[in-house]
């Protein structure tokens, strides 16, 4: 075994000689940034080498020094080694919050597991009856059903809860399509609260939300990282991960350890214990439902991309893995196809799509676009893949919305100086999603950026800096950043941003199409995912990721699955229209779509190729000149 | 820590001080004999201490030397010693069975599971349908129900499954009242075999046989004794165990793994493989379902004797912890009362009671015995407690049937003395259920014994010695034994014999009072449980265990708790029968019947105090004189 010891952490593993780098440091637990997955394609695990003999599978990124080597593709040799390598700024604490102070609009109607008080008769030596008999008969008076599902655990914990207050249970119930599963029996006297649990796995973000239905409160929530993100950043990486021998395990367990933990700190917060859930509900998209529950992404990537699943029947916590009571319910929602998930099904309960006359537009901007066109006829949806420029990855400074991010800018006009506003209000580290749009937007407006994304090169700017065909924007210099001297954007960086709202237009474009309507004649846009915070929707229209619509018809819905994945926990009527519409939605794949590609190429400018799409914006331009 | 040595086993234990040496046996591994659960009471885990000190809580057995001591009720001290303990002999090996070459004239009609041959289309980009959308259409088309049951095992393999052979998959389908469930499903190319395996759980013998449901074959068999006896030889004892800190998980692990280790040698006999197991019938008593299940049976022991549950749900192997594939369906026999479990329901499919005109008394004799009487009209049925004497226990030299065990007797009338025969035909060891009942019934036609059980102390016999009030008999001379010294029959031994027969024959005797007839209306009288082989009627009937009527009418069963387990494999019918004849039984608590004292103590003497209601045994008895 070669020892492994990592600089400036002092974290040590022992590998066999052969082993990778980004192997020796997941066995360190020190967390290195892969987002490609280990492929050798981003360039991000970049570590040096300070002693010891290692093996390169792939040739030194550009740029690099000679003793900086990819962790993913290095080996380790039979010879002890140090490598300096920056821990990943992922391990970042879960974030928590309570709701005890705040008022919660929620109507609680018919939540997914409902507390009943029933009274079992004592055992009769005449009637034979066993205690599980004479409990479903209790059961079946008050449910009007003989079909009663019970798991081991429950039935195991039931005779001694009957014998503690004399028969009186408290039962935690949850109605079905087949009739009644129990999530639990207890002594009236000894009973657990009843609490749900809405869980939001999202491929980055994960988010728990303990909800208690009777009240229709939520108590206190934690948000906090995937886990997974060590296997890969986005979808497509974890989906190569899960084929490797052991990912698709190590994928579940990283999953539902993300989960657990913040369970665990949700329940913490609001003084209840893991036996007081009775009840989860999961909104995630297609892989991460996939990966949780064990099942093989693989065909999801491979033409025709077909997923393993779309419906999730009916499960206990303790099949799934959760850390509720044993016998909890936990329910998925319905993907509707392999890149439009359970997160986006469960979103649009936070919209009136399902049953407004009115059309409406949902787009949920992350690592992939999803958009849902419809109203209460129809239903059209699809998903592109923009990239992780909008979070941050794939800009050179960029990084996600957290203090020390640029979140907002704006430009000087002759000049071209920035003014860049900081989370947190201390120095910048970086340039988060909603930063870029602003820069992109008040460069092209103040003409120092053109239609096709390059930067002024006639009009000299002390910003802009020329370098042989080469240029880039000086965002903030050394002495106002944490980083080793100033913050640069390249045009690079802005491509990249240009390509992702290009994807995510051209599929509102082609939806829209589809449907036979304009832009204008949508009543309302939503804007789902942990991006509209920060946004600047005037922003977000000017380089031609919205549609150039009146800016008072768009919403910011936040985190729609976890708000959408509540409301299933607390009512019927929710969880009613989610079958409802999932089973409407129209899955359109882009990449059967001819249409789509040349929509694309016209939406790679500023705002688009068609400026008469982006009237207000032309208007903008006209003014600026 | 205290180190235990066991001579001359040599096994070894490390235990805290204060552990009791039964506690250190079981950690080393060693199988004392512990019929009462480890109390105190039944003396059978005397061990000598070599060396070291220790505490006893007891007084050493009557009889004993000051060295001997009862394990269970002896801690070790903090220094270290030597025990001298006789392993019990239940550690004996499992016994297989093969069935290759018999023609096993089951019919095969409608088994538990079947394999059906689907065709799924492959993956289409325009229906968006999932992998398992598409596999469960062609299933609805199939079976006529979209009520298809899957568990998270066979999801997770089913698309690759689908690709190996193009869609054309094996499926392991159960119909149950509430739809299909699916305990597997395989490629064509590398589908399994179709196996089911049908286990008898007693308390003491435990058999797994494999069966091939789709050719109405048994395979093979293995029979072995359960792993519990370590912990109390009796139902009782194993309740009380049951109560103890960890106690019932141990009882569980116990029994799983006595199964899953006969289940695997049978598998193995028959090359097969756990994953060619789709299926589990389990017949057990109403204890050993709980425990197996991990139910506290406690409530079982206390008035009103409450089982925690009669009839089980349908399970998976994996809920159970059975070594099946891990889909594979496991049904679990019903039982009627809290003494009247699971292998008396199944037992009777070995009869045709359910369904005859005329009226039968079906008696399954072990440590209970379980009565049930009745035709296609009624089923009435009680479980009387027999005690071990019948299995050898609570008997000074008692046995179980196995090689070395006098099994059949018979008596000269003029000397009184005896020629036993020995299973194995080698010397003797001790005597089984069977031999006492020859014994007990020659030496009363032969006039040694009295009505009462008290041997002849007028006329004198070189078999019977006579020491004050008390007498013994000496069934085998020192030479011809294999213990130290002659084998005795005391008049305690007989005593306890007549106790057990007199349980069993008061309680036929209730059932048919409670039904209004005699045994003379009974056309057919099934003996039940392991017993039956060595048996001889005619002295069961001269010592009043069974009715005196006609020897033809009996038909022994052999153990049909596994006969019928493996027709509710092979035959719809067979598992409707078992339904409705477990819903029909009435169940009559002998504890609660007036009658049942002064029945039983009528029937305390040979063959019984009403002479008259065995009228052939008073014929031979006056041919006799």
């Amino acid at each position: 075994m070669t020892q492994v010891k990592f600089l400036p952490s002092r974290k040590k593993a022992s590998v066999d000689p052969a082993a990778t780098i980004a192997e020796a440091a997941r066995r360190a637990g020190l967390a290195l940034e892969l987002p490609c997955g280990g492929k050798g394609t981003c360039g991000r695990c970049r570590v040096t080498i300070v002693s010891g003999d290692v093996v390169r599978y792939s040739p030194p990124p550009e740029g690099a020094a000679p003793e900086e080597a990819l962790a993913c593709k290095t080996a380790v040799g039979p010879s002890d080694c140090v490598i300096e390598a920056v821990e990943h700024d992922l391990a970042a604490e879960d974030r928590g919050g309570d709701f005890s102070e705040m008022e919660i609009p929620y109507k609680s109607a018919g939540p997914l597991v409902e507390e009943h008080r029933i009274k079992v008769p004592g055992p009769r030596p005449d009637d034979g009856l066993s205690d599980f008999d004479r409990t479903n008969r209790e059961l079946g008076r008050n449910f009007g059903t003989d079909r009663i599902k019970w798991d081991l655990s429950a039935m195991r914990s039931l005779p001694e809860e009957l014998r503690i207050d004399d028969g009186i249970l408290a039962v935690y119930a949850c109605k079905g399509d087949e009739g009644i599963s129990i999530a639990g029996a207890r002594s009236w006297k000894s009973r657990a609260k009843n609490l749900g649990v809405a869980v939001d796995l999202g491929t980055t973000t994960v988010s728990a939300r303990i909800v208690d239905p009777g009240e229709g409160l939520a108590l206190s929530e934690m948000t906090g990282y995937n886990d997974q993100i060590h296997c890969g950043e986005d979808i497509i990486s974890r989906i190569h991960y899960a084929a490797r021998p052991g990912g698709l395990a190590e994928l579940r367990q990283r999953a539902l350890d993300t989960v657990n933990r913040l369970i665990a700190g949700a329940l913490e917060r609001c003084g209840a214990a893991a036996e007081d859930l009775h009840c989860a509900v999961v909104s995630a998209n297609t892989v991460m439902t996939h990966l949780i529950l064990g099942l093989l992404p693989e065909y999801l990537r491979l033409a025709p991309y077909t997923p393993a699943l779309l419906s999730v029947p009916e499960m206990r916590a303790s099949d799934v893995g959760l850390a509720l009571n044993s016998s909890g319910i936990v329910r998925f929602s319905p993907s509707v196809g392999s890149y439009v998930g359970g997160d986006i099904t469960t979103g649009l309960l936070c919209t009136d799509m399902a049953t407004a006359e009115d059309i409406a537009l949902f787009i949920d901007v992350g690592t992939n676009g999803e958009i849902v066109l419809g109203n209460r006829d129809y239903l059209l949806t699809c998903a592109c893949s923009a990239g992780p420029a909008f979070e941050g990855a794939g800009i050179g400074c960029g990084m996600r919305a957290m203090e020390g991010a640029v979140n907002s800018v704006s430009v000087d006009k002759s000049s071209g100086l920035p003014t860049p506003e900081v989370i947190g209000g201390g120095k910048a580290r970086g340039i988060c999603g909603s930063g870029m749009i602003d820069l992109i937007g008040e460069l092209f407006l103040s003409g120092w950026l053109d239609r096709s994304g390059r930067f002024e090169r006639i009009r000299q700017s002390p910003a802009i800096e020329l370098e042989g065909r080469r240029a880039r924007y000086r965002l903030a210099e050394g002495e106002k950043t944490l980083i080793d001297g100033p913050l640069f954007i390249t045009e690079q960086d802005i491509d990249n941003v240009m390509r992702a709202k290009a994807a995510v237009y051209s599929a509102c474009d082609l939806l829209l199409g589809h449907a036979g309507i304009g832009f204008a004649d949508l009543s309302r846009v939503y804007i789902a995912g942990g991006f509209g915070k920060h946004l600047s929707i005037a922003n977000a229209i000017t380089i031609g990721l919205f549609p150039d619509i009146p800016e008072e018809r768009f919403s910011y819905l936040g985190n729609s699955s976890l708000e959408g994945a509540t409301r299933l926990l607390l009512s019927k009527e929710a969880r009613e229209i989610l079958i409802e519409t999932a089973g409407r939605m129209t899955y359109i794949n882009l990449s059967d779509e001819a249409g789509y590609a040349e929509r694309y190429s016209a939406a790679l400018f500023l705002p688009h190729t068609d400026l008469e799409s982006f009237p207000s914006v032309a208007g903008r331009i006209r003014k600026a000149k």
